[in-house]
C-alpha cells in the first residue's frame, strides 16, 4: 500500500473511532484517550491527522459533506426533495452522519462550533431553490434564504423527534409528511403532482449513487 | 407563611436550581451536589422532594406543561399558531422553559425519558387540530396526529437552529416563517387570510394570559 493510501486509511479509522465515541458519550464527556483506544492507532498518528477534540469534531462533521452528491435532476424541487430524503436515508444507515447530525444537535458540546453544518445545508438548499425559482418553480412570494433555513431547520427537529420516540425507525415516513406539509407553501399544483415524495424514495436514491459511483460500504 | 406555601416555594427553589445546572452542564454531568449547593436548601429538603437526579429532570420538563393557558379562540387554527408562536417567547424569555427545551433535547441523557414532552406536545396540536377539522377549519385530505407530529417535530428544529446560529434571538422570525410555510397545506386560503402569524403576537399572548391570570414575572 502506498504511504498516501495508507495515511487516508489510517485517518478514516480514526474519523469512524471518533464518531463512535462522540455519539455514545456526547462531545463533552469523550476524551481522545478513548478514541486512541477505540481507533487502535499511535498517539502519533492521531496527532499527525488532529490535533485537538475539537479537530476530530470538526472532522466528523464534515464527513456528513463529503457524500457523494446526488444525480442532478430537471426539477430542482425533485432534487431539493432528493436531497432530504437521502440524507434520512443515510441517517438510518451510516453511523458516521449519525454520529455528525448527534454532534451537530449537541447543546452541551462546550468549545465546538456547530453552526457549520446547519449553514452549509442552508447553501446547499437556497441555491436549488434559487435555480428552482430561475426556472419558474417556485410561487412568486418565495425568499429562498428563508424557505432554505425552515427546510433545514425542520429536519433538524424532525429527526431529533424520530431519534426520541423511535430510534430512526420512522424517520422516512417523517420525512415524507414534512415535505408534504412544506413544498405546497412554495410551489404550483402542478409541479406538486410531479413530484416523488415516498418514503422508499431516499433508499433508491442511495443505491442510484452507488451504482454511479461505487463506494465502500458503510461500516454497518 | 403556611407550611404548605412553604413547602411549594422549596420545590420551586430546588426546580429553579436543578434548571440551571441541567441547562449548564447537560443531564449527564449534572450531579445532586451541585442542584443542592444552587438551591441552597437542605439535602433533606430536596429528598422530600425529589429521589433521584431523573426525577429532578422529569419536574423541570413537567414545568413547561404547568404555564398559564392561552385563550380560547373561535378559530383553532388561530389558537394552534398562538400555542407556538406563544412557546417561541417564553423560549426566549423563561429559563425554565428553555431549560425544559433543552433537556428534551438531550440526546446524552442517558436514563432520561425525554419522550414525555414531544407526546404531551402532539397532544394538545392534535386536539386543537381535531377541532378545527370539525368547525371545518382544514383541507379535507388533513390528517390531525400526522400533522401534530410535524409541527412539534419542526417547531423543536426551528428552536434548536435558532439557539445554535443566534442564541435565540432570530427565533420569534423563524417561528412566523415556519407557520407560513406550513398552514398553507393545511387550511383554504380564506381562512389564511385571517390568521395572525405576525412575530410580536407572542409577546402579546404573553401579556393577555397575565392579565387574564395574574402571577409572578419568570426570573430573568
Amino acid at each position: 500500500m502506498a504511504k498516501q493510501d495508507r495515511a487516508i486509511r489510517t485517518r478514516q479509522t480514526i474519523l469512524t473511532a471518533a464518531a463512535k465515541v462522540f455519539e455514545e458519550r456526547g462531545y463533552q464527556a469523550a476524551t481522545i484517550a478513548e478514541i486512541l483506544n477505540t481507533a487502535g492507532v499511535t498517539k502519533g498518528a492521531l496527532y499527525f491527522h488532529f490535533e485537538s477534540k475539537e479537530q476530530l469534531a470538526q472532522g466528523v462533521l464534515h464527513e456528513q459533506d463529503q457524500q457523494t452528491p446526488i444525480p442532478a435532476r430537471t426539477c430542482k424541487l425533485q432534487e431539493l426533495a432528493d436531497e432530504v430524503l437521502l440524507h434520512a436515508y443515510r441517517l438510518q444507515h451510516d453511523p458516521m452522519v449519525r454520529a455528525a447530525v448527534r454532534l451537530t444537535m449537541d447543546q452541551h458540546a462546550q468549545g465546538l462550533d456547530r453552526t457549520g453544518p446547519f449553514l452549509h445545508w442552508s447553501r446547499i438548499c437556497r441555491h436549488l431553490l434559487e435555480t428552482a425559482r430561475s426556472q419558474g418553480e417556485l410561487l412568486p412570494h418565495v425568499n429562498p434564504t428563508i424557505t432554505a433555513d425552515v427546510i433545514v431547520g425542520t429536519f433538524a427537529g424532525i429527526q431529533s423527534m424520530s431519534q426520541t420516540l423511535t430510534d430512526y425507525r420512522d424517520l422516512t415516513q417523517r420525512t415524507t409528511a414534512l415535505l408534504q406539509h412544506l413544498l405546497p407553501s412554495i410551489t404550483h399544483p402542478s409541479i406538486l403532482a410531479t413530484l416523488d415524495l415516498t418514503e422508499q424514495r431516499g433508499h433508491h436514491i442511495h443505491n442510484e449513487t452507488r451504482n454511479h459511483h461505487p463506494q465502500p460500504a458503510p461500516t454497518p
